[in-house]
């Protein structure tokens, strides 16, 4: 009676709303009855490779089912970071032939700017090969730094994450009467929206973080420097909020300075951070200055306890209307959300062709960065102010959120289907 | 008609739940109608000493003030590090005299164990000189570490933070094919129950932390070494536990040891989790084993959004029946929590002799550590688990907490009161 079957994978780095992408899609194919089962490919397109599919819509039996998965961090199918070749033709001929073997007629992919590439590449070999199977992007990043979409599901929540966590780190440090420098660092090695969405912390009094910088600006140690001492002498306490991927003049990362490498050496300690307490230490001559560089490391994508409740329901969206597309034969697209105005917030959900985003960066433009580059502006503040609202509110079970967990160990066998 | 006035000063390093203490002692000192002014000492003994003394009553005057002010992280009135000389005449003569001049007849103080000691020397010196100035501590200190009483507000919200944290850490690591071990650095230098904490994320079929490593317990890197490469090869992705305080057998710091030192240099970085991953990196043959050190930092501390609403509850407790206490004429006391039973969960409270408290320090007991000490039992497990329940309910606006703020401005004038 249902149609054809329908496949979903998930990619690239982690974030706090990504299954609830994965539960749109369910919800939109049981809604639609007109999918059959609703498989998931684990570890993305490797697992989809080794034949590692599991059944989806068995595993989604309650509405707490749902909520669970929604409020999930990280991808609950796997991520993997293998890329498809671009050019064979043998890969993309395994990859239909296990799509047929599934009988899927619709295939999602749930990831960033690669994934989109993976997708617009499958979209146009089963074209060519004749095939009806269609194939959807549903995006997904905390870098935010998709083209032709308004933002990205993932963003609001990390976004939300580095707010929260920038206004307590900064009460934390001013409790004690020395003048202190504190560092953070955040992820976005091209992008700076996620460093950007620090600014959201200052307010009612907060006023960290007193700089912020980007990738998109080129950072001037020496003015650096000069900001800091004059910033500690009027507030004794700051809080910088520094972009992962921030760059020198020349194009080089700060992060690989010289210094930096000689004196903190190891590369997975990220750098940033600790490049600037370098230099704060040698240059800003302030006394008992103490400083401090704090990483939100992989809590800024995975910390699902200060999810947005926008961006869940969002990335639900975008989820279900993929879903939705798809039964319209449309193919060779990503869902997109465009804003039609900041207060009150309105969005419409959008298909946009994968030609436009594959591979491609959203960087933050010029004139929402301030003129020193040392800070953003307004304009800025309005665009992200609106996808931070809501709280998440996920199911605890003695004060402890409760997960959601697909089981990896049971394929499916495809003459059940 | 009122009584004396009552002062209130804070100490320590921060923590979610120390403001929920001054919120109880205000409270307290209100409803008893037998107190003048609550006045609040920015910096602790510091500001006491140079006369920065704000009015913190007047400040507190609808319930959304207390709302506020109890989910605001980090001490509120400022901390200090200065510690008061031990056998200083003077000193303690200046406080008295400050203390007479602002007709203070009661004086508590909120922190740790330094701070008890300060709490008791100035009880004593007051008996001493015949003036009927009562001095009562409030415990506070995410460590743990405090005697005599069963916990130490602060602790249940870190621990529910950490807990919370190692679930999330560890989804996201589970995402990529890829062996990976990612070390979790936790605050705690010489008493692990913060570290011990980390063992609540481990349920719903999440294995992390699947080792942990508290001071109490001497750190045997061959082991170590072995327990890791055992664990990779079974689990895939592991998640190690560790408290900053981790020492050797000769009792040094593993944080100290020449090859942390040597390749990552700088102090303020940490040093544990960076230490252990060199120890991985260099001496566990998996291929393409990924590490990862993460510090929770100030967040584990500051996070009140994930303040555990037992552990505030217990806190404003704390800082009420300081003030019933102390209105009782009872000096050189701190309050203590008793537990009664685990299951359910039952406390009363109490008072005990500072002599029994002041600069001591409690450790966790070796029975409630596993044999091999990269573990802890079941009974720690019982212990911990009520202390971490309820979710606190701070104020969101726009999704993002709104905190309390005292003007430290206005200090007020003891001829006003």
């Amino acid at each position: 009676m249902a149609g054809k079957n329908m496949l979903i994978a998930q990619s690239g780095g982690p974030s706090s709303a990504i299954n609830a992408s994965v539960a749109g899609a369910v919800a939109g194919a049981m809604a639609s009855g007109r999918i059959g089962h609703v498989l998931g490919a684990l570890n993305g397109m490797q697992g989809l490779l080794e034949r590692k599919i599991i059944n989806v819509s068995e595993r989604m039996r309650t509405t707490e089912d749902f909520e669970l998965l929604i409020h999930t961090p990280a991808q609950a199918l796997g991520s993997s970071r293998y890329k498809l070749p671009k050019d064979s033709a043998d890969v993309y001929g395994r990859i239909l032939g296990i799509l047929r073997e599934y009988n899927v007629g619709y295939f999602f992919y749930n990831g960033g700017n690669d994934s989109m590439d993976t997708v617009s590449r499958l979209a146009a070999f089963f074209r060519e090969k004749g095939e009806d199977i269609v194939a959807v992007g549903i995006p997904k990043t905390i870098d935010n730094d998709l083209e032709e979409t308004d933002h990205t599901p993932g963003f609001g929540s990390a976004a939300r994450y580095v707010a929260t966590s920038v206004a307590e780190v900064y009460l934390d440090t001013i409790v004690y009467p020395v003048p202190a420098v504190t560092i953070v660092e955040i992820m976005g090695r091209n992008a700076g929206w996620l460093t950007a969405a620090s600014v959201l912390a200052r307010r009612d009094g907060i006023g960290a973080p007193h700089l912020i910088y980007l990738p998109e600006a080129p950072f001037d140690p020496d003015a650096f420097v000069d900001r800091v001492t004059q910033l500690v002498k009027e507030k004794r306490h700051i809080v910088v909020a520094v972009s992962e991927g921030v760059r020198l003049a020349d194009g080089s990362y700060l992060a690989d300075t010289g210094a930096a490498e000689d004196m903190f050496g190891h590369k997975t300690l990220g750098g940033v951070a600790s490049a600037l307490e370098a230099m704060v230490k040698e240059r800003v001559r302030i006394d008992s200055l103490k400083t401090r560089p704090i990483q939100f490391s992989t809590l800024q994508r995975a910390a699902a306890h200060l999810a947005s409740a926008t961006d869940l329901k969002e990335s639900y969206e975008c989820g279900y209307r993929a879903v939705e597309t798809a039964l319209q034969g449309v193919t060779d697209v990503m869902i997109t959300i465009r804003r039609t105005s900041d207060e009150p917030y309105l969005i419409r959900y959008a298909a946009t062709p994968l030609g436009g985003v594959a591979n491609k960066e959203k960087k933050v433009p010029s004139e929402w960065i301030s003129k020193d580059g040392a800070d953003v502006t307004e304009a800025m503040v309005r665009y992200l102010r609106p996808l931070v609202r809501g709280e998440a509110t996920e199911k605890m079970v003695d004060g402890l959120p409760k997960f959601f967990r697909f089981d990896m160990t049971k394929p499916v066998d495809p003459a059940d289907l």
